[in-house]
């Protein structure tokens, strides 16, 4: 049935760039995907900005819909406002605004509302971001599951970070991944009780990434937070983008071994498993070591897990190769069927 | 049960300020309600602002959930890209991008989708407005109903317009009212047929309504478009922040024949019906004919509909009387139990 929206084309990968480009980019003429000399539509980024007296102003909007409302390690709400401002936090942009869009299901006890909304504030609160405006609607019963929040985030930069990384580029990860996606995956299989730890990394990156973007911002070429499609979606758009191979070492990669472990039993791999409290850097590799560095004194853990490379053939330009020590593997962009909705 | 949720609460009467201000504002510290020196959460306007270089920025932020979503005079797509503009311009700001984030239920027609992705951008481009980012999901058959498009504007304004009518002001409507809501609920009765011209007026007031706002600005003392809860809902909003009375005269109320007997044969007073391409203005009195005579040369059908008083007695604060040859009546904020969702 190719006449139809079908799950996967909301999943991050693939399917889902084809039918942005074609319904959305395609549609708009080119001389409208951008304005006042911002970055617009064509690069498809973390967020889009304008350009003022100087400043870019940056956007980053974002909907939210996951089941369960409530998680291990955070809320839709918390979700909702992290995911923005780290949209904002790898674009380079210090976020200074935000609006929410809530729309709720009639019916909704006012108590899950408010914890909702109050979780969503504390974020924004704790990272002195102010809710400037919204909107508030109510569905009738059946016509939406609970709640959607959709939200527009809006910072400042003096330089915005336009993903561009280029073969020579050490790739970098914040911190342990799939520790979100697995939370969520076990919350829905039933499989979260007091033998296990597994928890959302829900998280703003706002204190303890930004900061180290900043400082090292003209080595930096490219920063993203590998949510939906995980970190294999993001490494293959930036392969993809770029005409690039990106070589990754698995023993490298952080997972905390209960996540692994999960996953593992489950056939899954956690490459394609969402993070919301982790950066995807890549770095110029004369400053790799000091980013790293950096971060750890942020309190943050990252590894270096591979490089960006000029491709080998052709048949490996544009992809994304996983070494182990008994061999390699191209990874694709995810096929999320078999992931729940976690984002 | 008032621990739930109900339609009203999203109805844009008394219930959703009062679950706005106790949920959201009142959560949010008054020092996060505004960033850089713009006016935030405690104005409640139409949009928000942030001021950088001497420049406001406007933003609009509006989600979009009609049932049909196609219906004479436009659809879901076009409804939102001219809602969300609409806002820019009752805030005098010139719209200059827009970011949208779809939300779509499995098992849409793409060739749905499609049609009303093209009928936003077609706003956005007879308005040359750049679309420079946004969001797509999809959520698993029965989460949502068809499709969700939440939108936000981005303007900007030398002076920005946050409403503060005061007494002696005139108020002028730009056009016919309670076009779109009677044509959408005729289409939810199943009543539009080939002998009705019931249509929607969904359509930007960006060519017509803000040039005037815009040459008139230091006369123009309020502007909203009346979407949810139509007129009734603007100015009691009005006469309650201002603590003013706002008398009104029923007969200059400009409303086609046709749309005032469909309603009055369903007994829904049109001052309660959602427009979506007229204006609402408060004017000072020295300039009001100027503004509708710039407004009728612009091809919209103005009419001055009655004026801002200073209250009378403490009875009529804050209060919105409708008068008529036979008599006057106090207008509440709308109770929209009786109405269909229309926006």
């Amino acid at each position: 049935m190719d006449d139809k929206i079908t799950i996967i084309h909301g999943a991050g990968g693939r399917e889902m760039t084809e039918i942005i480009e074609k319904i959305i980019v395609a549609k708009t003429p080119p001389r409208l995907r951008t304005a006042l000399n911002g970055y617009g539509l064509d690069v498809l980024d973390d967020g889009s900005t304008i350009r003022i007296g100087g400043k870019s102003i940056v956007f980053a909007s974002d909907s939210f819909t996951i089941d369960p409302l409530f998680f291990p390690g955070g809320d839709i709400g918390h979700l909702a406002a992290s995911g923005v401002l780290n949209d904002l936090v790898m674009m380079a942009a210090d976020p200074v605004a935000f609006m929410d869009m809530i729309i709720v299901e009639e019916g909704l006890e006012k108590k899950i509302l408010e914890e909702i909304v109050e979780s969503m504030i504390n974020v924004l609160r704790e990272n002195n971001i102010a809710l400037i405006g919204g909107d508030f609607k109510v569905m009738p019963k059946g016509k939406i599951d609970r709640i959607i929040i959709s939200c527009t985030g809006i910072g400042l930069s003096d330089n915005p970070l336009i993903d561009r990384p280029r073969p020579g580029d050490k790739i970098v990860v914040t911190g342990p991944i799939a520790e979100h996606g697995a939370a969520i995956l076990a919350a829905r299989l039933g499989m979260l009780d007091e033998n296990t730890s597994l928890r959302s990394d829900s998280r703003p990156l706002v204190k303890t990434v930004l900061p180290v973007i900043k400082k090292y911002r003209e080595y930096i070429t490219g920063a993203r937070d590998p949510t939906r499609g995980g970190l294999a979606a993001i490494l293959n758009e930036w392969s993809t983008q770029t005409g690039t191979t990106i070589v990754i070492d698995r023993a490298s990669i952080p997972v905390r071994e209960e996540v692994r472990e999960f996953l593992d039993a489950l056939g899954v791999d956690p490459l394609n498993v969402a993070s919301e409290g982790v950066g995807v850097l890549s770095v110029r590799p004369e400053k790799v070591e000091d980013v790293v560095e950096k971060l750890k004194a942020m309190g943050e853990k990252p590894a270096i897990i591979g490089e960006v490379v000029e491709p080998p053939n052709n048949i490996l330009r544009g992809r994304v190769v996983a070494v182990t020590e008994v061999g390699g593997r191209v990874i694709v962009r995810p096929n999320p069927l078999n992931l729940p909705r976690i984002c």
